[in-house]
């Protein structure tokens, strides 16, 4: 089973640092999306696009994106809208696959998914606007006043998200549950999910990085924690699949197993999967042995990855 | 009606320029998609990706952009790299809009839409990867040598494919259908077009603007151009919609007029649109006066867009 909660007072500290990067992101996106109303004859993809985005969330790219930041004495108003641009897109990507075609979930956080508040064509459009939207926010100028880095910004976050990135992750992910492919072995799975959440995982770091330069070792170490605990946190997912409920998790629970999915859970038990996970999390510690203080907050991210309950 | 073929040499012309920028635009999106095979367990999206650009079409958008990109004496590689991340671009909005849940189109230039031929969830990702693709082909520095350029040229895609723009106006024309919204003023029609169609034409001119440089009048008047074909291309499609056959168009027909959705055809009759459309690519035609005999392409292409029969 997962290990216990977090210590009291890394617990405070880390909600603190989430809280406070969940505000500051919410508050520029507030300001960035689209505003309905005003005439706007497209107001309903506005009022989907926020509807989306302020559903809630813990924002941990946007907190893996800030605290990276941190680490490399970056200027908060520039990771934010990174941060931003990446929650924006992580969001595009939730949308899309709640549709009925994809993983037909009608619940996200506690509330209905896009499709079921709007209808499927909305929840469509949505994900396509949102996708487009976050490079949008890249190339504007409040980014980075280099345009260089504003575009290595817009490379790194397509390429992560792209076919041979997240997008490709999602058809692997669909081609297996469609096959019931129930006998995929670990490594094939690893491989799916490093595409699938590690690849937005690292993209945070490595745009944390191009916004403030590093060195190759410093570059390297971040990266790598990242897809770490990019991939212990989809274990954790899936743990919490079989053993959580419907309540503290906010989504329809159990429903990898019933539609005979391969995860990390039924591949290597729900046990196996919580070792592993930690496992993950232990070695993504290690990559910041050079850091000093100021990595802490990713340090306790990666004890919450594995202590999270949902 | 419209109006009868072009002459003979300009119909020759036209074609020699099109079936040019056709053939070298797919020789370089050949060698840009990601390649199937291979081991890639997401060779059916990669496969899926190829089939929806290799099935067809007339390179409308590529031709504009080097049409374009010859009148400002621009070199033909980076025009042909802005050309591709374009039809990439257009081509996830024709996947993602045949959707059952959006224009539900089972054929499209006589071949099976995305969906038809694999399932709704490679549809949608294929959509996805496209989307995300276009804005990294753009990043490469095969497209231009200054990334300031490259950033500009990716502003102007998200910008025109993004919320306020093509996606915003696909959103407009969902509701009217969804609504039955027989009555909406032509006004109303054009906004929503020039939204839907005429962004993504605007920016094909714009780009090759950002490629080479140009005069602030230039530049006004060739996306001045591309507004008004855009529109008038949209008007012509309404018309065949109403008068074609389904052979000749290789897509069902007579569906906008099935489903009651407002049409330039069933708001103006089909030859007011005819006329309209006209007057367009006529008006079109004159902004294009400053330019000397190498803006004889756009010209043709004002009038191919009145003449075409599909």
């Amino acid at each position: 089973m997962l290990k216990a909660d977090l210590p009291l007072e890394d617990k405070q500290r880390l909600d603190a640092y989430l809280g406070n990067v969940a505000k500051k992101t919410e508050e520029l996106l507030e300001e960035l999306l689209p505003q309905p109303g005003e005439g706007a004859e497209e107001s309903q993809l506005f009022e989907a696009m926020r509807y989306s985005i302020f559903a809630g969330g813990k924002r941990v790219r946007p907190t893996l994106v800030m605290a990276a930041n941190d680490i490399l004495g970056g200027r908060e108003e520039r990771g934010l809208r990174v941060a931003a641009a990446i929650e924006v897109l992580h969001t595009y990507s939730l949308v899309h696959d709640d549709l009925p075609c994809m993983d037909d979930d009608d619940l996200r956080r506690g509330q209905p998914t896009c499709h079921k508040k709007y209808d499927e064509a909305t929840a469509v459009l949505t994900g396509d606007a949102l996708l487009t939207y976050a490079f949008e926010i890249l190339t504007d100028e409040a980014t980075h006043r280099d345009p260089k880095v504003r575009l290595d910004l817009v490379h790194t976050l397509a390429t992560a998200a792209g076919p041979m990135g997240m997008v490709g992750g999602q058809m692997i992910d669909i081609l297996n549950t469609h096959s019931g492919a129930t006998d995929m072995e670990q490594g094939a799975l690893a491989r799916l999910q490093r595409k699938k959440t590690g690849a937005l995982f690292s993209a945070c770091c490595e745009m944390a990085v191009q916004l403030n330069g590093a060195t190759r070792e410093q570059r390297g170490r971040l990266t790598s924690y990242a897809q770490n605990i990019g991939l212990a946190y989809q274990m954790v997912d899936d743990v919490l699949d079989e053993t959580g409920d419907r309540e503290t998790l906010g989504k329809t629970v159990g429903k990898d197993k019933a539609q005979a999915k391969p995860t990390f859970a039924t591949l290597l038990g729900v046990d196996g999967a919580a070792r592993q996970a930690q496992f993950l999390c232990a070695q993504a510690e290690e990559y910041l042995s050079i850091f000093d203080d100021r990595a802490d907050v990713l340090r306790l991210l990666a004890r919450f990855v594995v202590a999270r309950k949902h």
